[in-house]
């Protein structure tokens, strides 16, 4: 629970290969993410007609009662999310503690790129068998964020343009990258890319930052 | 299970207010999804330290082994999905059966545009305490393919183009809107935003979507 780091990994002060995002732990809150995001790609595949699925909802509701009972105010929480945690533990790319992220694990790479190889299912499908475009752009904005912190930058996402070259598919391991290009003051530009194992250009990505962090709740 | 519309509703054909994304229904599978959703965010605002996420971990895995026990092949599954249920019970912005869904509302309106409220929670954070810059491209992706639909149209995005004007706050409703601008043979450009209650415009986004539909899976 005391992840933060104290020393920001950049391309020049750590290895090739140095992965920028949060592994899962073996922890409880871990494993129960784990296994709520097992629950949230099985209730799409199961069978609609099951007679469980009722016993399978009050199951989950009192789960879900269970940890509000024991979650603290909002406000607080988001204190600790910030400043305890590490900042790669809950957002909904990357985060071992979001059951919404896939999760997404990147590298930085020598080059000063980063990448990560993912295979995306059910829950983020946009047309039938492919990847949902919002979901893409998900994945690229934030694979360009960790981008920029392994150049050394940090920014907000200021303009996103993504072109769609043809269908992302499903069930089959994508690769996603990023990389700074340039930077200007306060701005930063980055682009980004995913391809399938073949190398076939399915999505890109050109996106402007600038640096206007926003303040971290206290 | 067989809500698949026979007939597309569109701005030519359908009153204003018309809701154009699935409503929850009083069915197993929906109140078991809706209850993951409340799982997923509860995850993370719980406290750290209950010493009851072991069982919870658990309880949670045991639920998705069963349902995982009574799912049929996933290209079975994918069939019926795009056959049998409608597409929009389970995409992973509106759908009622996807717990990734925040769920958005989207209503058309008689002046061609769409439109829905909704208030973005903690697992859909990314600056603190404001929605991931991914996400909002997420739901203005979406909602423009929607938008498209109400005009007529349809097709797969191309470009997205997206602007973001002001940090978009987390737990305070949002609106998010849609429409179509132009046609010009299989290209459409759209456009859509996302606001704060008071009007403040937090993202805006220009798209093009060409008529390249996915074949859907039999």
């Amino acid at each position: 629970m005391n992840q933060h780091p104290k020393v920001t990994r950049t391309v020049d002060n750590s290895p090739d290969g140095t992965v920028l995002t949060s592994a899962p732990r073996d922890v409880p809150v871990d494993r129960a993410t784990a296994a709520a995001r097992r629950v949230v790609d099985a209730l799409l595949r199961t069978d609609r007609a099951n007679a469980n699925l009722d016993r399978v909802a009050e199951e989950l509701e009192s789960i879900a009662d269970h940890l509000d009972q024991h979650a603290p105010e909002v406000a607080e929480r988001l204190v600790d999310m910030w400043h305890g945690e590490g900042v790669t533990r809950h957002d909904p790319v990357t985060g071992p503690e979001n059951a919404i992220a896939l999760p997404l694990v990147l590298a930085g790479r020598a080059d000063g790129s980063v990448e990560g190889v993912v295979t995306v299912t059910i829950p983020y499908q946009g047309p039938p068998g492919h990847v949902h475009g919002g979901v893409a752009a998900l994945l690229l904005d934030h694979t360009l964020g960790v981008a920029n912190a392994w150049a050394g930058r940090t920014g907000a996402t200021a303009q996103l343009n993504v072109r769609y070259h043809r269908p992302t598919p499903l069930f089959v391991p994508l690769t996603v990258t990023g990389r700074l290009v340039w930077q200007d003051g306060r701005k930063v530009g980055s682009v980004g890319e995913i391809r399938t194992a073949d190398g076939t250009l399915c999505v890109s990505v050109e996106a402007l930052f600038i640096d206007r962090t926003v303040p971290r709740p206290r």
